[in-house]
């Protein structure tokens, strides 16, 4: 395993070596993880990420090849060494279980520890959950848009790099991706791998059939066509339907043509009527080409005759939004021997924080199991299900909902306690099954391709009580 | 160093499968690597990842854990396992150096082998030169629109995993940043890193003035302060001041000051003035919060007192165009003894591939020592530099230049002959170093920010005559 210890950014070190100097590195903090909104224009995120940081919290330790290192930068003490030899992480982590349904604002990740070990595993926190996150979530929305249709994740070869490209089809699995062409990935996750052959295996042959015929040789029992080379309808179909007589000559059934170009809703018909006339009902047909989540609905929309979608590039880059964004901020820090909330001030309202130690609560109406609104409320509190429940925006706080026959679930999972690991690894195909059950529970406006709904995350009276004291004082200060 | 042999697309082990049992691994084949056409709004780009495709070449073997994990698909039989397990790179590679200036549809590296090798290391190569390349580009974008100020990569957060974080770090360096926030790509690669404390230091203090004060006591000597957590010139800067006045008393000149938030022409301007009223000119401003080519350009342009730059999520994701598109394509296999050039037919006749065993000659004009244009040729193709030179415009023939008095050099070099290495590994600031100098051979108007012209890439007259007597062929064939 990597250790990835000195995956860091420098001000983590400076900030260390600072509380260090200034006697503060035992301070016990609370920092929360969240989104504020991404602009994938999906209202909802499929967090993930969780098991590598576990991984790398398990690992974390820095060498003395690392002290050599930091040591040449001429910033640090000996001292501050001997803490950095030191460091573990012995403090408690909570976080929604990967393949949770989440929102913006919500604390999907909470750390409470001496602000030593707190602060400097920010930064590895971000990146992996961020990026696992970012494509768990546009994984989930072109699964969606596929209504059904087996999604096939084949981007590797335009990921950012190996782990981008690792990873990126760990998280695309989660989201809902049948399958991923990254062999790494299906072998370390246990996932279905799948891929046939590329434009170079035609040209490499004398001529297109010759190629396809080498292909159902080699591969009988798994013959699937790409079709495009030359050109799909007067070439790739009919030498493909011939390949396929030849081969249902021999006892075998041909399983399918991919089309990686051209007009998709038009030659699918097309080669869909050809396959059908010539008795291959049962051969399914493969697109790839550019989609993405918004291309797919649309193709669905003009009745294109696609049995499985191979999404590349827009799916492993996230290319219309990159970047979760997700943030690590401070909520609380140990004062005078009890923790003392704290926010980020911020003129942008949306960009202020939410103090304290704080849980996320999610409410089920009971008549249909399906999810009304998420609370985040301090770690304290309880609520009554037997009674009533009034929650109200949390900007426009007259936009008030009463809620009864309800259910709550707290969100937030124990991952560390004291030190000491409490996380149970899941299979990543069991974490699919399980963020589809999720996926359920919301109602189709939340999942909407196109402008979905806003979902309901408001602050307990008492959070928000708080915030806005905390929000005065400053004022008054200032 | 870990084994990414397994992070390959199932597609090469199927067509490798395919090969085998057609008796065609041993064909000899040559593919280019090359892009197309970017989305980055940029006439050039900065070539990475080379040292990683040798590490990764070097590294290159299936162990047996592999070959029981494949031999589980049912896909293979067991003499394929038998090729696998001595699969090794026995063939040729050359690319352009790391850090060269490259354009659309160049060759910039080729890989002549058995075919065995040469389809399997496709993916590998992509994934690396894709995002390396990609990343150097953007950065060197940002570096421009900087126009001499010092640029800080601190992405790492944001960055598609870890990665994407460390290599595209590595790949912001050669395309012209001044440091990286990441520790370990500074460490793996000795470059500058830099970094000095975030809103959450501020925010662990009772007050603004008692963060400044104990990081000042922290770092005397490298004090920089971020000046907005609750209000950058109400409080942030005359806070910076009284803590910067301290610190001259006690013999220390400070060093700057961030921004990270708010309009930053207009603060920045203010800031600059309260500095240098307060004794302070030498105190240098630092810019962050979304930075990119394009705002850098616009708050230059807007007079704004910034004198380094921070670059994050825009510029380690790329995110306007966060994948390069590169593509491999074979361009010429083995017939009957000779290598037989092929191309990909398209109905869009940018997307035809250029055929044959191809070199790369870049022209430069003697008088200024400015590149004037690159000529894709066929490898055996000679240029009697005492004679003039016509080239033409590979699609709009009738645009042609006539050429005196000029230079030529071959971008490819060797990599592998052989098997055999032929790459000597250079420091990642030497190759950041030939960048800058690479760049200079280019007008200005290559290197706009905003619709900079497009460099001339013609093929030579044999090459262009080959590409269409193929063309034609394949016509009538059809």
């Amino acid at each position: 395993m990597r250790n990835l210890t000195m995956m860091t950014d420098l001000y983590q070190l400076t900030m260390m070596y600072g509380y260090y100097k200034n006697n503060k590195i035992n301070q016990t903090v609370v920092f929360d993880m969240f989104y504020r909104q991404s602009n994938l224009e999906s209202s909802y995120a499929i967090a993930a990420g969780l098991e590598q940081i576990v991984e790398y919290i398990d690992n974390l330790h820095f060498d003395e090849n690392d002290i050599e290192y930091l040591r040449g930068l001429n910033l640090f003490d000996e001292g501050f060494f001997d803490e950095l030899r030191r460091l573990r992480f012995t403090g408690e982590m909570y976080a929604v279980p990967e393949g949770s349904v989440v929102f913006p604002t919500e604390p999907i990740l909470r750390v409470k520890a001496r602000l030593f070990e707190a602060q400097f595993i920010e930064t590895a926190i971000l990146n992996i959950v961020n990026h696992q996150t970012l494509i768990a979530t546009k994984a989930s929305r072109v699964v969606l848009a596929a209504q059904g249709d087996a999604v096939m994740e084949f981007g590797l070869r335009r990921a950012q790099g190996p782990d981008a490209g690792i990873y990126g089809a760990r998280a695309a699995i989660i989201g809902g991706c049948a399958s991923t062409s990254n062999v790494l990935t299906a072998q370390l996750f246990e996932a279905q791998c799948s891929g046939t052959h590329s434009h170079s295996w035609v040209m490499s042959f004398g001529s297109e059939l010759e190629a396809f015929r080498a292909y159902a040789a080699s591969f009988p029992n798994a013959c699937l066509l790409l079709v495009d080379t030359y050109d799909t309808l007067k070439s790739g179909v009919p030498n493909a339907i011939k390949v396929f007589n030849e081969l249902r000559e021999k006892g075998y059934e041909p399983m399918g043509i991919r089309l990686d170009s051209g007009d998709l809703a038009y030659l699918s018909k097309e080669a869909r009527k050809m396959l059908d006339n010539a008795g291959f009902p049962n051969v399914k047909i493969v697109a790839s080409n550019d989609l993405d989540e918004d291309t797919i609905w649309d193709l669905k929309a003009q009745g294109a005759k696609i049995d499985t979608w191979g999404v590349g590039t827009s799916l492993i880059t996230s290319r219309n939004c990159p970047a979760l964004g997700g943030v690590y901020k401070l909520s609380a820090y140990e004062e005078n021997g009890k923790l003392t909330p704290c926010l980020k001030v911020s003129e942008n309202v949306n960009k202020m924080t939410d103090p304290g130690y704080k849980k996320l609560v999610r409410i089920y109406e009971k008549k249909t199991g399906k999810a009304i609104a998420d609370l985040i409320m301090l770690d304290h509190e309880q609520i009554d299900t037997k009674k009533p429940l009034t929650i109200f925006h949390p900007v426009d706080t007259w936009k008030k909902t009463v809620i009864t026959d309800y259910t709550i679930r707290e969100m937030l999972e124990p991952v560390y306690i004291n030190g000491e690991k409490k996380y149970t690894p899941r299979k990543v195909l069991d974490i699919r099954e399980y963020a589809r059950k999720e996926l359920d529970t919301f109602w189709e406006e939340y999942k909407r391709i196109v402008r979905p709904n806003e979902y309901k995350v408001d602050l307990s009276q008492e959070l928000y009580d708080l915030k806005h004291r905390l929000l005065h004082e400053y004022g008054k200060e200032n």
